[in-house]
């Protein structure tokens, strides 16, 4: 298994702002990286769709009259006119633009007078721990979306649209930011099955067998799971107030799904503190074993190390070199059976400890 | 004892979305492995009760014409048919019977025009860790369960109806469905007794000896508890929102039993939390006897070798083969009584570094 | 010092519910090893006192008509018939009567139309972690309470109610309800006060001396304060309960009374707390002990084995019997003072490794 | 430095109740080591001020009612005839003076039809971790206060009332008692700053080099630190309740002066609680240097073993005294250059191992 | 890298109070190390701006009569009258003066009849942990600004104001207090920024290798953290309040931005938070690094101990002097070949061990 670099997970923890300080606010600064800015147009009625890529702001004008429902989906948030048009055209707050291309921005719920704004954070399963920024801007009949980089979580709602499955093609504009929010919602479980998997297997390898490449995944888990924690964490405010009776621009009929939505986002944010909590004991149960197994290997040297000790001691006794010719000097190297008793008060010295040890339970035990 | 194996409760975190992403909200779309979905139905009055297996939801409309109280008990969530006729013929809303074959719901109460659905989940004696969704449907006159597969805590209840036993067969639906909930919560006694009994003896056997397969234990303990916290505790809010005066299906009188159960799961919930608590003690304490364990081995270690390590060096040095014809070279090995003197002089060092260690307080204290 | 038990406190986590599950609510099915009922009754009149042992509960009647308060103080809770007609007599709700008999309950407070049912949990100074339930019935001029056992805290109560001391015997029946209820609060502090005595004990044992059996006290303490604070903390909310206004069996100058009572609940809570939290602070500085200890012996081992096995080493080398006739052999052994450069050169070696581990801070320093 | 010795602080958690269960609420039992009761009275106008001891609670009666405010200042409550006299004078609730005399109280507010009732505690810089209960009552125009022995923080209020410094002269008896609970809150700056002062300096002696006696010292602070919080803690709460706009006997310009109280309580209730993080920061950095040491005194005693033993091992082979007269016994013994080569043997692996040690990191590096 | 100095950080948990307890609250008594007062005001309407440095508050007046926005940018509180006569013209509450001196405040919003006091900590880039106190008084045309040092973060709001960029000109004063808040808030992400550098360097280097000093910067890093939550943290509170309706002296325009402001607030908030969840990850894998390492260390040394002292004693064994002349006195020494087989059997019993090792993993595993 390859281990996961920790260093991508840790900078998801701060997407650095890049505005300088003192720009005076409502400015809007793209990431100098940020790729270029693309426009993409869903619009449809109950009857028919219409699905275009438009490279001008006012070839919007057109279809916003016609259709009851536009999905203007901009993808890039690299090229500032464009971004700064779509805002004059809808009369959006600038303190709003400027946190559209600022991705750094927590979850949250704006109201204004005719629109709402939501910021979301998207689960990338190709990126497995910096999530992706989506801004949302709800008015009546239309729906401005931003995502940072092309590819998302959002093709299965495209066909739906497509090919006029279930509601969708029948509800109104609210309907359909219900449907990419549940999107958004559903993108995270993936990523928390993923981590279930690394911690499960991470489990049974720690219970087999502790080794040093553990504690560096453990980690690494942990710190993955901070990072979705703060991800999914104020989603839970924001669509808690989307479920309130007094937002004008969400239907009573679309209030009871984005309350399933609301139901979704709890239960991932209750298995993200689950797996948080079950990383502590995998690191508790993997210091233990790590203590266990120091425990193992100092008593088999305490067990040689007392052993062979005091029957070294024994035979350098013997090794001395008294001169023998004196009386009282070794008298033991010229008995008769000297050696062999010498080797058995060695094996006496031996078992000895060998029943100390036993004993204590140090030896013959599982 | 036989260790649990740990798999089966980390599954059981996450019991795992069957849902295509993308798939329009409120498709009832079975899990594959789900058993085929029966029907049981007790009707009954106070003087009568009919208790019977239908094939065909056709053949509820008469029974629920008949009877004042009807429980339509449908066991196994893999016959997709079956269960979209129950949701169309009590219009039940879309969503609703999309959560009953998703058997990976939180605990909850929605209210909807005319009847509650409320979801819970059981605790099965056999299965120790995972817990089963049941999802209820409360109408007036009609009650309709939800269960994943046959075996339920439910038996007495249906022979107190079968005897008439207590008040139950003369009240009406929301007693039933009081009766169903009690005896969901009820089901968490048994499986909290029993994680309390294995906590009670784990805490026996390292209390007597810490050894490597507590550590398993605990960890596994401490799995188990955990899921557990995440199947009751929901449970706490959503029979709260049961207990208030604004829900027009549950009568006053069966109010009062809805706090009664309420506390009940306030008591389950507590001792969860306690029981977590405990196995963090059991742990520390744990680690703290495989600590003393390893300072005990470590002061066998060290007495063994610093009295013969001195020792063997005194040999040693008697040992060595400086001839003895020069003088100076090794005087005391021609000198009479000097074995002895050496013998002696090792038995003091001996004593010395033993009223070192007493005087330390390593030997000859408990 | 006697080490208490641990099993005792355990399973005091977990009064098992005997109730058999499905059995129908209400039903009173007092545990079999429970003891005989028996009612003593104390009514009072600001100018009179009668006391008497009654065998049946219709003698209630006369009594209950004379006097303006009653105190039926039920001792013992097997006899399931002398209860039932109590509950009968007074109209109590049969779920109430369950929880009498079911003495597993926390500490709560329900609110019936003409009585208040109140939950308590009394500490007992003769067995130090298992609390005893407390029922009291508080209606018009009526106090009824049910304990588990002979034995109570309220002696001093009824002396005062004998001797008509302080405003007892003018108040009505709250006041009498608040004089128990403050009794069983107060109950708690000798409890606090031991386990308070016997941490003092252990810090000062472990600030003089870590040693094994410490770390089974801890253990037993912090287990101990555990259930105590199970079971005192859900006072909290019942005596606030009955400090509100709407409270109509209370009167407003019960009302500061009660106020009183519940100050002392805080400080018990504040005192359990706290000491949890000293618990884990003299368990941490138990750990810190153990390793310092630990790191001492293994500075013992290290300084000897480090000064020792160098001297051995060159001790070996003059013990080898490389035959001194050819040259280059060993030339030391012939060497004038041969002998005493060895030993001088095992001096310096010595005194080496003894300036160096100065150096290091190992020895010679407190 | 002197460590404190640990018994002081801990006592201070649990300041026993005197009164004996069972004692009619109410009753005054003054502890019997309460020293004798003295009473001191200020009286002043903004022209006048009249300063007197009294030994007779009769005197107060005339300066009652000649002065707009009056200052009674009872200290020592040993006396209990003098306390229930001014309780009574003073139509004060017997609860409330029973409170005054069991000084184990935790800061609170109580509100009577005509007093207000405030329990706080005073930080004694010359008892450095036993608060003094200090006990107001507020009435229209006097100022009672009970402190248990002389000497307090109120000297430099006394004197700014003596000089008429401020406005003190000039304002009613609402801004009296805020001044002497500023000065009370403020009484516990000079004991937080002692701690810290305490703990900067066991960080830089942990930081510099981990002895034994500092945990002793980190476990002495976290058991102040915890005794201080509990007496700081609740007087947030009560003096809250005091700025609040329904308490009648404070004026508007005085509340604001009680707000700014608040916050004096608020950054002392912060700088406990950061301490304590504090001390366990120290405490986790302590453990890991001791750590840290352990594993540097291992690496000495492995290096030292892994070298010498080898050596030892071939010093001890050409020590063996087979026969060499023999074919094949140990004809290295009369190898030309057999002991310069065995040297070398010995050197070379001495070399390798030293070489081995520096690959993995143990010698050779910071 | 250089590790900074922990001293610093931990003074700035506690700027001492240099008021002398028992002073009139309400008293200005400036540190008599703070610098001497500065004041430059900036005067503006959208046409024009005029910008000057006074020596005397009496040049104010004419100011403030002629401009409709004027900001007063006092610098260094060491001149007690010039501040105190700020105080006057202005009519501000001396608690509120007080707390502009006293720099130890935390932030918070006090609201007034005609002007806000508002309480800020501004992060300085120059010194890493302390933060600066900043007072700003609100009114109706006049901004009135108190720091302690020159250098703030304020310089670009200056540039805007005189090159009327954006909006600035064109608001009333509220705007003004925004962007200075604004600006405040916005100068902890720099530092925030250079502690998530060091943290992200320090996992990276305790990844690579654990070693002593990492501990000390964690510990470091702690201390810091904390310092900075302890400064951002009141903020929350205080800009919230700001963005409530009933401030009179906020516009609904600019209340939008104080919104925008109270998110930064939180962002940091949450950063800070993580970055101390990491940190202590951090240690916890820093602690298990070195336990690992401990145990390789171990390891090694038990392999070598365990292979050379069965092979030292058996060297010894046939060491031993035994008078060979004797029977049964150690016939080995002359058998033939006996040499060669002991140095066999020297082999075998490693190769044993070595064998031993292996099964347990010990070596030749990763």
């Amino acid at each position: 298994m390859v281990i996961k670099p920790t260093r991508r997970h840790r900078n998801s923890h701060n997407q650095r702002r890049r505005v300088k300080p003192g720009t005076p606010p409502g400015t809007i600064a793209p990431d100098p990286n940020a790729q270029a800015t693309k426009i993409r147009v869903m619009a449809y009625s109950p009857a028919a769709i219409h699905e275009t890529d438009i490279q001008n702001v006012d070839q919007l004008k057109p279809l916003l009259q016609h259709w009851p429902v536009t999905w203007i989906d901009v993808t890039g948030l690299g090229t500032a006119q464009t971004i700064q048009e779509l805002g004059q055209l809808f009369q959006l707050h600038p303190l709003a633009m400027e946190d559209v291309v600022n991705v750094h921005q927590r979850a949250k719920l704006e109201t204004y007078t005719d629109h709402l704004f939501i910021v979301s954070r998207m689960c990338n399963p190709e990126d497995d721990v910096r999530t992706e920024q989506i801004s949302l801007f709800l008015r009546q009949g239309v729906l401005l979306t931003f995502q940072e980089r092309p590819g998302d979580c959002w093709n299965p709602v495209r066909e739906r649209l497509r090919q006029a499955r279930g509601r969708i093609r029948n509800s109104s504009v609210d309907y359909l930011a219900y449907t990419l929010m549940d999107a958004i919602v559903d993108s995270y479980f993936p990523m928390v099955d993923s981590l279930s998997d690394r911690l499960d297997q991470l489990d049974d390898e720690v219970t087999a067998r502790a080794d040093n490449s553990q504690m560096h995944r453990v980690h690494d888990l942990r710190g993955q799971l901070l990072a979705l924690r703060r991800a999914i964490r104020p989603h839970r405010e924001m669509i808690n107030e989307l479920t309130r009776e007094d937002v004008a621009l969400i239907s009573p009929e679309t209030r009871v799904f984005f309350r399933d939505c609301y139901d979704h986002v709890i239960q991932v944010i209750d298995l993200v503190d689950t797996y948080r909590e079950l990383t502590a004991d995998v690191r508790d149960f993997y210091m233990s074993s790590v203590s266990n197994r120091m425990n193992e290997i100092m008593k088999v040297l305490t067990i040689i190390a007392t052993i062979f000790m005091p029957l070294s001691f024994i035979a350098g006794v013997y090794g001395m070199n008294f001169n023998p010719n004196i009386p009282w000097n070794m008298p033991e190297l010229n008995l008769p059976f000297g050696y062999p008793l010498a080797l058995l008060a060695m094996v006496a010295t031996a078992l000895a400890f060998l029943w100390y040890f036993k004993r204590k339970g140090w030896i013959f035990t599982n």
